[in-house]
C-alpha cells in the first residue's frame, strides 16, 4: 500500500465519537491530551479482541467494531465508572479499506451510544487484533470493586445468561440446530454485546460488589468470592433464561440434549455481559421496584464456607465441568 | 495449559512498577481506579509491538517488555508529560513461563526507570503482540505540539541518529558488516531505546513543537511541518553521528557503500526515538546552555515554503529514496 492509503486509514479512525468538552487534544499528535474534571478518579481498562479466538473473519466488522468497545464499557460499567475516552490500537494484516471503513463505523456507533470520543491510536501491520483502553470517571469512593461481598449478602445478575454461548455453539456442533428467530436473536448477544451501563450507574450505589460476566457466570462471580474471601450458593433454576433461549434448549433436550449442557451455556459458555453484583439484605426492600424495572434476578446467596456451590433443580449439588473461558485451552472461539 | 498456569502469567504482570500514591487499586478488578492530581491534564498514547514486524523471536524478552515501555515513554515525553500510569495487552501464542518472566523483568526495569507503574492489562492467545498504553501528567497549556513550529524557529535534535537503523541494517544484509564494539552499542540503541524523557521536560518550556523520532527524522520532522503549515531546510552534514556510527560508516563507504545509504540510515531507518524540537532564535541565546549540556544540535531551520529540503555536504538539495517506515511496505522489521 501507499503512505497516502496509510493515511487514508488513519483518517478513517480519527474522529470517532462525539468531541467531548473535556478532551483539549484528540488524534493526530503524540499524545491526545485529556482535561478530567478535578476530583473525578479514573477508571481503566483494555481487551484485546484475536482473530481467529475472539472472533472469525466472517463477521460483519461493524459488529466488531461495536464489540471491541462494548466489552470494554462493561468492565467500566461493573466498575460504577461513566465512560470518557478510548484509544485503539489496530493490527491489520492487510489494507481492505472497506473492511476499515466497517469497523470504523461499528466504532463510531458504540462511542455515540455511550458516550465516549476515540482519542487516540495505533496502527500497525501484523495479525488482525484490536485492542481498546478505555478511560472512565469516578467520584472517589464510588468504585465498586470485586471483594465488597458480604457474608448473606444476596447475588443478582441483569439480563439473561446463555444467548451468546447458545449462538456459538449452534456454530460449531452440526447437532445443536437453532430455528430462524432463536440464531438471529442468539447471535444478536453475541457479535452486538449490550454492556449493562445505565443499569450499572444505578444500581452502583446499592451494590457491595460488582463485576461483568464475561468469561461465564462461574467464573466471574467465583473472582467476587476469591477477592471478597466467601462462598456462595446459587441456584441454576433461577439462572434467568431468554424465551428464545429457553424455547431453543426446551427443544434440544427433548432431542437429547443432556441438561447440564444448557447449565454449562449459563454458567460457562461467557460472551453474557451481564452484571454480577451482590447487595445486602436491608437494601433490598428499598431497592426493590429498582432490581424489578432493570431486570435482575436473584440467583443465589454470600456464605461464609468458600467455594461456588451450585444446585441444580432437584436441590442437588452440580458440579460444572467446565467453569469458564479458559484463554489458552483452545477453544474454538472467544 | 492449566488455569493455575494462566493465573500464574496474569501474577506476573500484577505487581510491576514502584507503588504511587496515586493509584488508589491496581491490577486485578475489572478496572484499575487512579486519582491524578486535581488541575493537571492527562496525555495519552498506544503503541503495539507485533512479532515478526516490530521485532524477531530471538530478541531477549527483557529487552522487549523494556522497549514496549521505552516506545510509549517517548511519545509522553514528546508531548513534555510525566509518564504516571500503563496497561498492558500482551497476546500469546502458548505459554512459555522462562520467556514471560524475562518480559516481565525487562517492563519492570522500564517502569522504575521511569516512575510509572504498571496497573491493568488483558492476557488473550494469540500471535504474539505487546500492546501497552500510557498516561502521563501536565500542566495545562504545557502540551508541546507538532502544530506549534513557526517561521524562522531552529530545528534540534538529542543525541545522534542512525545507530538503531545500522545495526537492523547489519542483520538484514551480508554487505553490511560491523566489528564487535559497533555492533554491540548499535543493537543496544535498536534494542534498548532510551526515551528523552529528562531531556524533554527541560527542554518543554523553551520549545514551539516538539515530536520524537520514531519512524525516522524525515517522516517526523514532516509531521511537525505538516501540522505547522511551515516547511524547513535541513542540512545532511549536521545531523549527529555516534562515534561508532560514524566509524563504521567511514569504513562501509571505502568499502563501497554509497553516501547516499548513509543519509538514508539517519533520515528514514528509524528506531532512534530522539527528539526533534523547534525553538525560536530569540529563545536560543537563554537556552543555549542547556541545549549544549543536553547533547541536542541545531540540524536546519523552519520556513514558510512548505515541503523539507535536505541539503547535502556540497550544499546540493539531496531527496532520499525512503521517506520513513511505511508500516505496509513490508520492509522486514519495525
Amino acid at each position: 500500500m501507499t503512505v497516502s492509503e496509510f493515511d487514508l486509514i488513519t483518517q478513517l479512525f480519527a474522529d470517532i465519537g462525539a468531541p467531548r468538552a473535556d478532551v483539549v487534544l484528540a488524534v493526530g499528535d503524540d499524545c491526545a491530551v485529556l482535561e478530567p474534571v478535578a476530583g473525578q478518579q479514573l477508571a481503566v481498562t483494555t481487551d484485546t479482541l484475536v482473530e481467529g479466538v475472539h472472533f472469525f473473519l466472517d463477521v460483519s466488522p461493524e459488529a466488531l467494531g461495536w464489540k471491541a468497545v462494548a466489552v470494554n464499557i462493561s468492565d467500566l460499567a461493573a466498575m460504577g465508572a461513566r465512560p470518557a475516552w478510548l484509544t485503539l490500537a489496530l493490527t491489520l494484516p492487510s489494507i481492505d479499506l472497506d473492511w476499515c471503513r466497517g469497523l470504523a463505523r461499528g466504532l463510531r456507533r458504540a462511542c455515540d451510544a455511550f458516550g465516549v470520543q476515540l482519542v487516540g491510536g495505533d496502527t500497525t501491520a501484523g495479525p488482525l487484533a484490536i485492542t481498546i483502553q478505555a478511560i472512565g470517571l469516578l467520584a472517589p469512593g464510588q468504585a465498586r470493586r470485586r471483594s465488597g461481598a458480604c457474608v448473606g449478602d444476596l447475588i443478582y445478575v441483569t439480563g439473561t445468561l446463555g444467548d451468546a454461548g447458545l449462538a456459538l455453539l449452534a456454530r460449531q456442533s452440526s447437532d445443536v440446530v437453532l430455528n430462524g428467530a432463536e440464531l438471529v436473536a442468539c447471535t444478536q448477544r453475541l457479535e452486538w454485546p449490550q454492556p449493562r451501563l445505565q443499569q450499572a450507574l444505578l444500581l452502583s450505589p446499592c451494590v457491595h460488589a460488582m463485576i461483568d460476566i464475561s468469561d461465564g457466570l462461574f467464573a466471574d462471580l467465583g473472582h467476587i468470592l476469591t477477592a471478597s474471601a466467601v462462598g456462595a450458593t446459587i441456584r441454576l433454576a433461577d439462572l434467568p433464561r431468554s424465551t428464545v433461549f429457553a424455547q431453543a434448549c426446551t427443544r434440544l433436550q427433548r432431542a437429547g440434549m443432556a441438561v447440564e449442557a444448557v447449565y454449562d451455556l449459563q454458567l460457562a459458555a461467557g460472551d453474557d455481559y451481564e452484571l454480577c453484583f451482590t447487595i445486602a439484605p436491608a437494601r433490598v426492600a428499598e431497592c426493590a421496584r429498582m432490581l424489578y424495572q432493570l431486570g435482575c434476578h436473584c440467583i443465589g446467596v454470600i456464605e461464609a464456607q468458600r467455594g461456588l456451590r451450585c444446585l441444580d433443580g432437584q436441590g442437588r449439588q452440580y458440579t460444572p465441568p467446565h467453569t469458564g473461558y479458559d484463554h489458552f485451552a483452545g477453544r474454538a472461539q472467544r
